[in-house]
């Protein structure tokens, strides 16, 4: 990539040069490839590291670039697409849902999920522990929380805990009628279980997606999901899994 | 706040730092209220200046803190629900429409957009600037591209540009038989225009949705919308806004 003249230009510097760098990426780089260290990317554009820096952090944002540890700063290839919201109605565990179940145990919930299930302060609910792998790599962890007056049937003879646990909670489950379903979706930083599932550090950004499922006129369930926001694009509606590789520096272009 | 051992824990320091200030947030802050400098709070809590950092920018991406030019980093309110998805496929201006058309001028696209209209590279489309306000403030900036050919009966003889122009272009895609639409949410930075109006830093982590409309067996029109990541919460479903004040920092408790 050649050296560009960067002083003329009215946007703030590190813009400017995000966006000759992103352009650098797709003529020069291939996904995958490690870019050179910053000390030779910052001469060779003729800019201060901490502008080039700055550039760096917007393409990890925008899912340009990955850093990756003990490996150094890598083209990233383009985001999954998963489908997330669909018109239809499923309790999760219903076939073709694409999670698996990992784990099962029995918690007092976050106070925030705890409004929600309007259970009691310290109540405990079943806390089913699942992950969603698309391509071999796992790109979501969840948390669904289960009141035991959802699943009144529970045999407590089962398994007290694990994945046959967790299947069974949502077989149970699957005997209510579900009414409806709806979902938020925000930004969130990882925390320290997640990450390490993801293969994040602690604290990188991700997309929650928390789900509230509605039966007997009251909320059965609740789902707090955790999606790399690094690899993820989530994709809502009939059609499933939308093809669109948005890439926000393109459409600045 | 009193200050807190930190030495003996297993975690990284700055995440249980972040949990013992979210815990100070609530019981000791209020919404808006300015945190004390940073070197105040490293000195309070026995942490170096880096760790304090960590923990804040942590608190931030969770929507908790808010850092706001030549003010400081003050308490956030609860991130307002901001409905996106709903189960009635209307198009852009339709009755009950939440946005606001604010200019509209004729250009090509970046060649993401182009790829989904499958227009010619260069070839110019409407583009519908459109801004969203809820309770007050701008929570998001849209850019809506629509094909000539998704409205052949457009006048060229009214506005050629500006508000007017925009209603013009929305009407006329009204004529159209909305087929279908599906939509995809990601994590991106925001660009320098969409920052100076929803009052972020360029670069700021922005939710990026991408709606994609189906007519007449083809994509007509494509929307790509950048909502403010700090205080919106992005709902989807039947029940319109999801009343759930997800706080990641009590999820970990």
């Amino acid at each position: 990539m050649g050296t560009t003249q960067l002083e003329s230009v009215p946007e703030p510097k590190y813009w400017h040069l995000k966006t000759v760098l992103s352009e650098a990426l797709d003529s020069e780089f291939s996904v995958g490839e490690i870019l050179p260290n910053e000390r030779d990317l910052a001469a060779r554009f003729g800019v201060a590291r901490a502008t080039l820096r700055q550039a760096l952090e917007q393409l990890e944002l925008e899912g340009r670039l990955q850093r990756r540890r003990g490996v150094g700063t890598t083209v990233a290839p383009p985001r999954v697409g998963v489908a997330v919201g669909s018109e239809q109605h499923t309790w999760p565990g219903a076939a073709g849902d694409a999670w698996q179940a990992t784990d099962c145990t029995v918690a007092a919930p976050p106070a925030s999920v705890a409004g929600i299930l309007e259970t009691a302060h310290g109540e405990q609910v079943h806390t089913v522990r699942r992950s969603r792998v698309t391509h071999g790599q796992q790109v979501a962890a969840e948390l669904l929380y289960v009141p035991a007056s959802s699943v009144p049937d529970l045999s407590a003879i089962d398994a007290p805990s694990g994945a046959a646990r967790a299947r069974a909670v949502l077989r149970e489950l699957q005997r209510l009628d579900l009414e409806n379903q709806d979902r938020a979706v925000e930004l969130g930083s990882a925390r320290a279980d997640d990450a390490k599932e993801l293969d994040r550090l602690p604290g990188a950004p991700v997309l929650v997606v928390t789900t509230r499922f509605f039966a007997e006129g009251r909320t059965a369930a609740v789902s707090v999901a955790t999606y790399r926001a690094d690899t993820c694009r989530l994709t809502f509606g009939d059609s499933g899994g939308v093809e669109i590789h948005h890439d926000p520096e393109r459409r600045a272009s």
